[in-house]
């Protein structure tokens, strides 16, 4: 059965080849992979890709960049026929979004995979195809091994295997292919260590040695944690080097683009979760094969600790692997190829802008964008009223988040150590040349106007083209994207013009209030429960500059027609003390069943008791469904009923 | 203290009325009322105005319009000395409605009072001041005997007296008046009689000599029914003589100007309620007392039964009393004087149209809006797919109503007679002139496109005008004006190109659905609910004819976020037989503690009943709160509360 299967696929690579009248030399017979293939036939040959992926992991950890990184051995000796990408960016700083991305070649709010996790896959439209589908479909042998958190529908036409165990040794003879593998050792979870393991559980790096970001305390568990993580990339290096024996031994090193990177930033406090450079900055090596060098432009055929300064990220990566294949890039695309014969290293420099985005990331919701352009970083926080260190159960159990918080609360911490616990400015402007860990705001400096202006209008601009997702809350993307025939993507752009309007008015947080409230005020009036729902998050981002619109909002929080509406104007009311939030709003969540509006509801809550004490009461009964072993909907609900869970014992002061 | 009371309100009415700078001359003492009052002194005395009204009652019931009418002495009385409007309207066809037009000047659907009955009473904008209040303000005693069933706030204002027994008589000597009266002897519930009536209690009008409209079957109840309303006319003129005999014995006759009128259409099935000629075009007599004859054109001054053929309608009248009482109209008046001195009848003729409007009247809900210009009467049915004919419960109380329907559900009716218990067009066009009971539609022969296109324009045009908050749903509208500084006005005025924009996917009703379907797939993916509902609605429209959208629609019937747009793809899908439309929108009813939101679900399940066999099942326990005698929202309450007991009644098939 197995060789009938081998060649039905390989006749049907053959065919689909073919009939892209790209090789019509091609021969289906086995050919010589020795270095010394002619150019004849490599031109003919696709290349295989491998993708190594330490998890949760930014650039900074590694001595490759980092003089206090950690050494590891096979990502340099990767390196040593490679590029090393200095400005690789995930543009997303959490596992299932950045992955969503990676295999789609487009921005999560673009095309609705943005939040992590989607419990309801999004469905992408027709012929948008995740790139490791084309590459099947044009006859490489596809495999996962094995991580497969994405956010879209349609995953199991992707690979040819996704399991623990897959690799590219069941392929036909010769089939080129495409291996994927992840790693763990670095991934968040590793840092989930007891208090004790600082005294019983030694590094192998110095924690005395560490480079502490400024952000942090220097405590003894800061650093016993970055050591640790440290450590972590010795031995997930350890690991990946397996697979580049196995690769070696099946011959196939030299017929490899192996690509080398970490799936997003990560993974002290602060990092993982948010687009701070720590984020979404991660390593990225390409080693180029011998055999396909003449794939690349000539100034990359030999690389060698080649340092690459131009920005690229999980946008261009569909486009560049399509690329070396010899495939077209789809319209849908985001990105560019940032390898090809036609890319040289010297315009591959220029590139200088990335997009990244944050919203809901387990249980905690958030609106952030930014662009980095060069030097000069924008970030724009829609919903400044909530601080960074919204209390979210996976982060806080790693030893040193409770402790920082700890410290926050304690009062001892500095400015620049404090920040990450309070409300935030709804725009700011870093220069990461001189502050790589983003703790100076630059936005209100007289100097930096025109380039602030710049970045925020690009960003704009940006946003607005794809169009946004975010600007709607989840539960309602899901619910209209949801019929048959109407994808995230088309719902977006069936409302381009609508989500260019509610980013506008998200934008007046950025002039004076006085401009602003005549506009707010006709907005509260709008029929256009978004319109409405906007504007009270601006009015929120006022505080009590605001407190004119008082009556008007508590007439909102009573009788308001939408549940979103209702809830941002509590959470004004609330966040300004003008009544007790409490009630309000547990008859809220308490009055809706639908999962996504009550998670929302609850992230408002949580704020609300972070900021102004407001302590909630857990209902006796949940108002959430238990998760069923037999649903089809388990997955996402057991999320969610962990989400719940702890969202209520945290509002009600039981954690 | 009455005294007091009064030289304090003749202070008051002098420095008024001294301060519009109109009556420099006048003495607040008293003057000669006689009929040989000087020009001098009557040009500064202001006119009394005594508004005499018959409920429910169209034009066709008195001789005075038809020869088959009954004989209303009092009524031809005053014609004698005055005008005989052959085209006066009320722009709804029912009380509460059309009274807040009387009061206001401004069409219902855009200040918010087109709903029948409003248990939430709509907020005016500052400055929008019923005109009753303006001559009070002015130095006018008002007052009103007694009926106060108007859709706004702030009647408390308005009068000196509202009370069964209020007059003019307590008002400060020589002091003008504006009294108010109606009588109910032609009220619609005159006509609850039981059955056996017929035989045992007959009438002075003989039934075989009326002349009964085609539109119903020439049975002995309908006959008798109509003879025994001729009777209550009889009736109600000798009760309505009474007050113009005191105002005889008080010698202000020739100070007052008398007007006669219905307060809309009615009351034999088919009228009240609906905006036919039959429901809409009142009697209307207006007697010009001697002493102020100056007032009007030249033309004018002394009219004996003098017919006016040019439009005036409800909107009229405010500006018509201010301009008698040397007032300015307001700017928010949607309507203009009919009587002045600059008013000739030749300009007054020309006057051709009138707008009119039916929404939800008790617990029956629909949206129907009309234009008439000169004998040509347009009407735009928004939801063709409601029978006119559809369930409520205070109409069906006329022995008839229910005779009518019976014989309509065994086939014993023609075509002109079954059509009220059909689903509309979504336009009719009738030739008034030689079809006055609009039997027969129009609006598909060629010879009248292009009237068709004028009309249809006008009315467009017209609606966006005010614009038209009918195009919300009730629940809605009444969420959105209720926050204290956001009348339904200003909601209207913010919201004006959006519900322009409504109008529009409503029309697209009037198009080819093989032209219309691409546009409704982009709306159905609409951010906005608002669209999609009225996307919807149009669907529903096309009927089978749009069950490509099917699978579609299901998904929003499962899964839209908003209960509107849930209901009216349940709606769409329970009139096509998709699905049975009882399990889903039974739970919608259910899970919404709205009132407003449930008495629309409820209309739906009407018409779901009426149409495809829908049976529900009434609940054990009631989804509405039960009326408390202790709230203020008592009497709201009360009817609720007969509405869903009649509905649930009825679509359970109890009744």
């Amino acid at each position: 059965m197995k060789s009938t299967l081998h060649t039905t696929l390989l006749s049907r690579a053959c065919y689909l080849l073919g009939s892209l009248a790209l090789i019509s030399l091609m021969s289906c017979s086995g050919t010589d992979e020795s270095s010394h293939t002619s150019t004849l036939e490599s031109n003919n040959k696709k290349p295989n890709f491998l993708w190594l992926i330490s998890e949760d992991n930014s650039k900074h950890f590694l001595k490759l960049y980092d003089q206090a990184g950690a050494s590891m051995p096979m990502v340099e000796e990767l390196a040593e026929q490679g590029l090393i990408f200095d400005n690789a960016f995930s543009n997303a700083p959490v596992c299932s979004t950045a992955r969503s991305t990676l295999a789609t070649g487009a921005y999560g709010p673009r095309i609705g995979t943005q939040n992590h996790r989607t419990a309801e896959p999004i469905e992408l439209p027709n012929g948008f195809t995740p790139f490791s589908e084309s590459l099947k479909n044009a006859g490489y042998y596809t495999t996962n091994n094995f991580k497969s958190d994405y956010n879209f529908e349609g995953l199991d036409r992707v690979w040819h295997q996704s399991k623990s165990g897959a690799y590219w040794r069941d392929r036909t003879p010769n089939q080129p292919f495409f291996h994927v593998q992840s790693w763990k050792l670095t991934h968040e979870h590793t840092l989930h260590f007891p208090e004790s393991d600082i005294q019983n559980n030694p590094t192998r790096h110095a924690p005395s040695k560490v480079d502490l970001s400024p952000i942090y305390p220097d405590t003894e568990a800061f650093r016993y944690t970055q050591a640790r993580y440290l450590d972590h990339h010795q031995n997930i290096d350890g690991e990946m080097n397996k697979v580049l024996d196995m690769l070696k031994e099946d011959g196939e090193l030299e017929n490899t683009f192996i690509f080398y990177f970490g799936d997003h930033g990560g993974v002290l406090p602060a990092s993982k979760g948010y687009i701070f450079e720590r984020g979404i900055n991660v390593p990225l090596i390409v080693r180029v094969p011998k055999n396909f060098r003449h794939l690349l432009s000539k100034d990359m055929q030999q690389p060698n600790n080649t340092r690459v300064d131009g920005f690229v990220s999980f946008i261009d990566f569909a486009p560049t692997l399509l690329k070396l294949a010899g495939l077209e890039s789809a319209e849908y695309h985001d990105g560019e190829a940032f390898l090809g014969k036609n890319i040289d290293l010297k315009s591959l420099n220029k590139r200088d802008v990335t997009y990244s985005h944050a919203d809901r990331f387990d249980e905690k919701s958030d609106l952030v964008r930014a662009v980095r352009k060069d030097n000069l970083k924008y970030i724009r926080n829609y919903q400044p009223f909530y601080s960074d260190g919204l209390f979210a159960e996976y982060r806080y159990r790693q030893y040193v988040y409770a402790e920082w918080k700890s410290l926050f609360q304690q009062g001892k911490l500095n400015q620049v150590q404090s920040a990450f616990f309070k409300p935030k400015s709804p725009e700011a402007l870093y220069d990461i040349a001189n502050d790589p860990q983003e703790t100076t705001n630059l936005a209100a400096l007289p100097k930096y106007q025109a380039q602030l202006v710049e970045l925020r209008s690009m960003l704009q601009d940006e946003i607005k083209s794809w169009p946004d997702l975010g600007f709607y809350p989840e539960s309602e993307l899901l619910a209209q994207h949801t019929p048959k025939g109407v994808t995230a993507v088309g719902f977006g752009q069936a409302n381009k013009t609508h989500i260019a309007g509610l980013i506008d008015i998200a934008d007046l947080q950025l002039v004076p209030y006085q401009q602003a409230k005549a506009k707010l005020r006709q907005l509260l009036k709008s029929a256009d429960q978004w319109q409405r729902y906007w504007a009270l998050i601006t009015l929120s981002s006022f505080g009590k500059q605001a407190e004119e619109f008082n009556q008007h909002i508590i007439q909102l929080a009573k009788s308001d027609s939408s549940i979103h509406v209702k809830a941002r104007a509590i959470e004004f009311l609330g966040l300004n003390k003008v009544i007790d939030p409490v009630k309000p709003l547990s008859e809220l969540i308490a009055n809706t069943n639908n999962q996504f509006e009550q998670l929302q509801l609850l992230n408002i809550a949580t704020n609300l008791h972070e900021q102004v004490n407001a302590v909630f009461v857990r209902p006796a009964v949940n108002t959430w469904p238990a998760p069923d072993k037999s649903s089809a909907s388990y997955r996402g609900d057991r999320f969610f009923d962990v989400w719940f869970n702890v969202r209520w014992d945290y509002i009600s002061d039981k954690i």
